[in-house]
């Protein structure tokens, strides 16, 4: 390949970072492994997992969702599209269950070990008239699990994305000595807060975002098609940079454009970006699974009056929230911050303006723990990790800024450093 | 942007398609609309789903696979990752249920009228004590559905990737009126047979598909990082060509290599290709969500010779496969096929050949409906579509070959045309 180089980032900070983190750390972090985290990591890690079910009188806890996979693992591969799950009991050996197939090559991610892996066999693979888990019950049973967990509550994981309804069914009938409990988001919230690994990661994530975002305002270009603009960002995303080599992010680039960015979510047409037009961005630089997101919203051409309005308004607001985090601050009050900055231009948001980041899967790259917004009282710590977002979408038009941020010891740190403003181009 | 060019195949094939299919018919699909079908085509669409829930005795319909979701209204955006269902009845008009921020602007991708379409608010997302289709089965009362329904089963897509566990309990506490039941995969069994738009469609990302794997034999290359290799096929996935521009996979390209290439499902890591290693690649074409997938093996120098051996004989069985492709066969026939022709070089492979293609998003490319293997009795019949893959994961090797192919009146057609061989480099 001849497209070799890497973007960097060409505008110059108009406002720039409250705090641009240094990476020296970074360097120990070992390259040469696809086991990311050192033992001591997935102990402690599981250690904290297993206090919080004993918290919630879990006697075991059954795992889907790839991302709490990946943190008590290493697990990671696009294989969770078949049913899979980890069985965690509050005391004793972890067992892994997969497709055949992929649990025949866990190990290459994975700490577990390979007699503690199972496939079960491809005839379980979407069929109208059993499921996997039938064999994955059984195969507890066999490995005399089941007892020693069936007068204690066992957790699921109930509204995790890869874990259907029909599979619940079959474990409730499968297993009728357990009783079966929401365990609600455990392990999401056990990575709330984050280690000194894990912020290592996040930063080189930063640096992927930062490049991304300098690719997207490179590529939205009058004339140009929106999928060209989107393939310069993807590109830049999975590139990553010399240092931090770039992963798949859980939500490919979203680019509301037009009349289209007064929603969020929309992604892109073979349709030209046309002047005069805003394009709303959002992306996420990613790093071994570690996600930074960063929205941005460009102009090609003079942003018209009310869209000024909204951006500097926005901007200020944003700021205003940024300049407020640190430990011992609540979330609510965090949005108390957001809605009066806004209502002094005359302006509100309903909904909530950020959340918690970490390890992400397709299709969010949410933690789906704490959100910002009113309503919500978490306490703020050192290490909690947060995208927060001033997203307005508008009748027609729309804006959005955003910043990726670890609260420190006595503050905030921005992980990314790029102009947060409404970036305008000829 | 200034790497605007397009990637071509510059490989010249050496088997060859069996039948390179011609675009005449695209070029009058409109261009410059979102909503990507005629009316006429959803309302053939609609006609045959609620055929399809009376032979099962439904009387209503709740469905919240994202790409039935596509099928059915062309409603297409990221906003899956909180909750969102649609109501089809059995007669009368339709409802579609998002988060408020997506259902305000779900009208700019879905037929459907504005005033059909319900925005839940902002507080029901992700909380502990409630749950968004609290307040979507509330709506439904007082748009005066409960009632018509309550005396009929409602179907519910027990399987589907994006219907959690949480969520159906509480549809079922909300509804006691409702006899809810398994709709199994209704809709994804009407989508198995294609109309010849949507045949266009996949033609399209056929092209898609042929210039993202040729960026994949370009820039698999000793001593590159995986991760660039990556970045230069999503930049092709999603730039597309001039014809067709291109859309996010469902599945980022999988790059298993050197002793990971036994296992199929993992992504790529930050390390370099290594001279005698082989790489397993897996990627779809997407045009306007219809995924056209291929897999091919590369090897960097000399394969060895079982490495050889297990590519020349999993090539003649999918070539045979291929041959004996046509209306009135069955899958279980095709997959006798398959074993036979294995069984003549020694070999076996236990998993399933293939599956139904069509409309994706993450995280699978597959229909979750029919699959070509032993036991499966689907008769095959004219535009069906398949991605057929011979995929060997041996002890510490691999070798995967694939064709996405159409049933013809008489036979198959191969949407691309790509060498179906392994592919040497040095």
């Amino acid at each position: 390949m001849n497209d070799n180089e890497n973007h960097t980032v060409s505008l110059t900070s108009a406002v720039g970072p409250i705090h641009a983190p240094g990476l020296a750390e970074y360097v120990d972090l070992p390259n040469s492994t696809p086991i990311t985290f050192t033992d001591d990591e997935y102990s402690r890690r599981l250690a904290e997992v297993r206090a919080r079910m004993a918290s919630q009188n879990l006697t075991a806890l059954i795992v889907t969702d790839p991302s709490n996979l990946y943190y008590l693992l290493g697990y990671n591969a696009l294989s969770f599209y078949t049913p899979q799950m980890l069985f965690v009991p509050l005391d004793g050996e972890l067992y892994f269950f997969a497709r055949q197939m992929d649990a025949a090559g866990a190990f290459r991610t994975s700490w577990l070990p390979q007699d503690q892996t199972f496939g079960y066999p491809e005839t379980f693979v979407q069929r109208k008239d059993t499921h996997p888990f039938v064999w994955v019950a059984q195969k507890l049973r066999e490995l005399g699990v089941v007892n020693n967990f069936s007068h204690g509550q066992v957790g699921l994981e109930m509204d995790s994305y890869y874990f259907s309804p029909r599979a619940f069914e079959v474990l409730v009938k499968a297993l009728p000595e357990y009783m079966f409990t929401d365990s609600y988001e455990l392990i999401n919230w056990v990575r709330v807060v984050k280690s000194p690994a894990e912020i290592d990661l996040m930063r080189g994530a930063a640096k992927v975002c930062e490049s991304a975002m300098a690719a997207a305002y490179e590529s939205v270009v009058v004339g140009e098609r929106q999928c060209d603009a989107a393939a310069a960002i993807m590109r830049a995303q999975v590139k990553g940079t010399a240092d931090f080599g770039g992963d798949h992010p859980a939500i490919v680039p979203m680019l509301p454009t037009g009349a289209g960015a007064d929603t969020p979510h929309l992604t892109w047409s073979d349709q030209v970006f046309i002047a005069g037009e805003t394009t709303v961005v959002e992306l996420a630089g990613v790093f071994r699974r570690y996600h930074v997101p960063m929205a941005r919203t460009i102009v090609l051409g003079t942003p018209s009056k009310r869209l000024d309005y909204l951006a500097q308004s926005t901007d200020d607001a944003l700021n205003e929230v940024l300049a407020s985090v640190r430990p011992g601050v609540t979330t609510n009050e965090l949005a108390d911050v957001w809605n009066t900055s806004l209502a002094r231009h005359g302006l509100h948001k309903p909904s909530r303006i950020g959340y918690s980041i970490g390890i992400a899967y397709a299709p969010d790259w949410g933690e789906r723990t704490v959100s910002i917004r009113t309503g919500d009282d978490t306490v703020l710590a050192e290490n909690m990790t947060f995208h927060i977002i001033g997203g307005m979408w508008m009748d027609d038009y729309g804006y959005e800024v955003s910043e990726a941020v670890r609260v420190t010891e006595s503050g905030v740190e921005t992980f990314t450093s790029f102009p947060r403003q409404l970036l305008t181009k000829e």
